[in-house]
């Protein structure tokens, strides 16, 4: 069996920087995990003493706080200002982005609609910069009985489907006066979407690497299973069950953005040690 | 056979409110064909002596010119004006929105994308208010080599399907930063293409009432020809030929945005005169 990389997968430039960030701030605490791996999260634990905790509140004044790739919300960043944590922004710029046309459009008297995921740091961190809300929509159907203003700003989460994306920008152009749609999925989510689209389509079996709560593994792997039925998402090499290969051609592999190197080789190091 | 008119067709607002301005002023002239239908412009003539040049500036001073429906070119309402012709605005205001949008988002900084027919007095009279140019196109395949601004505008022609236009949404939003979508098709138009829509479907003969050269009377002629093969363009009673109603058993009628009732009801009569 051949075991082939997607043309783009794995880390993005967001990430990198992240890890970068934290690499270089030994002995801190990230707020919330840094990425959504907790194999790579470990790692900068045991390797670089950089902590983790789930609650803002625990930072004292002059502890240094890393703020994740995701982002955090606006009100705990002030929070944190305020009681004098050394805050060390992580959060992608690609994120940061997003936050700042929230606030932007949500003040020059926009609706503001945000398709993702309501329970994601990252857009929980967004619409909390809309100074006057946000509505958070996973597909057109919310919209149906919603009135908005007649003029709407409308943000996606960095790691949705362009094509979902789309669906909701349909449903509002023709309902409204005039919908500012800003394309704020990355590059590196839409290309690593792009290559994974490509390779399952050749592949008879599919590995997509990637924590579980991933939301941009997960899109890879939906992806992913649209046109191979045999795709699995897996964390690490421990989540491979061997009978999976059996009679397999080809092997393709891809991996979230939050995905490191290493965790990828294992992978492919555990399947060549067994198979073919 | 029974006849049925669709449940929304005809006289818009603004061509109803253009009508009433030249009523209301006797003895002018328009700037061009006030509504694309020549038997109203006809009767506007005989009737109020409202005549017709093609030429601006064979306005003087002090002489009366009505601005068509469709508006004009910036510049050309400034020589107008220059000149000191008392210009009477009869630009219907679903025309006059775009127009301010064209300049409002070209000044701001966007490439200015309009959809709609290069050819059109509408569409010169908004391009010519972008003041850095704007791009006209009729479908998504002129975009493919053409490099804008990571920030766009786009504007419609008031009387083009919605359908076609979020072709072109749909085209440039993946590929763009910020794509701001103007809805400016106008609502007396998308009345009418529904209401055509639905006829179609359960008409066996359709009619099209409308001037040879009015772009929403050939938009509903397109929608009516896809659900009903036997679908006819026609300008008047003139242009019927009765042969088409032969064994038919519903004829359906829709007419143009600049179409008056009572060419509809000449047709209707002389339908009803041979056939029944």
């Amino acid at each position: 069996m051949k075991i082939q990389l997607a043309e783009n997968y794995g880390f993005c430039f967001g990430v990198k920087r992240a890890i970068k960030i934290a690499e270089d701030n030994k002995n801190s605490s990230t707020y919330g995990p840094l990425i959504h791996n907790s194999k790579e999260i470990a790692r900068l634990e045991d390797d670089f003493h950089v902590g983790l905790t789930d609650n803002h509140k625990v930072f004292k004044a002059g502890d240094k706080a890393i703020v994740r790739t995701h982002g955090i919300q606006k009100q705990e960043l002030e929070e944190l200002k305020k009681n004098e944590v050394n805050v060390v922004d992580a959060t992608c710029p690609y994120v940061t982005k997003p936050q700042e046309i929230a606030q932007e459009m949500s003040e020059a008297g926009y609706s503001v609609v945000i398709f993702g995921d309501e329970a994601h740091p990252e857009i929980k961190g967004v619409k909390s910069y809309a100074t006057y809300g946000a509505l958070v929509v996973t597909s057109p159907k919310e919209l149906v009985k919603i009135k908005l203003k007649e003029k709407i700003a409308l943000i996606a989460q960095t790691t949705r489907k362009v094509e979902d994306y789309m669906e909701v920008a349909n449903y509002l152009i023709p309902r409204y006066k005039e919908v500012r749609v800003f394309n704020t999925i990355c590059n590196a989510t839409f290309e690593n979407q792009e290559a994974v689209l490509n390779l399952s389509k050749e592949a008879d079996v599919m590995l997509i690497i990637g924590g579980k709560n991933s939301s941009n593994t997960k899109q890879l792997f939906r992806i992913s299973k649209d046109n191979c039925n045999d795709s699995y998402h897996i964390e690490d090499e421990k989540d491979l069950d061997f009978l999976w290969f059996k009679d397999k051609k080809l092997c393709g592999i891809s991996a979230g953005a939050s995905t490191p190197d290493w965790i990828i080789q294992n992978v492919i190091d555990a399947i060549e040690s067994k198979i073919i």
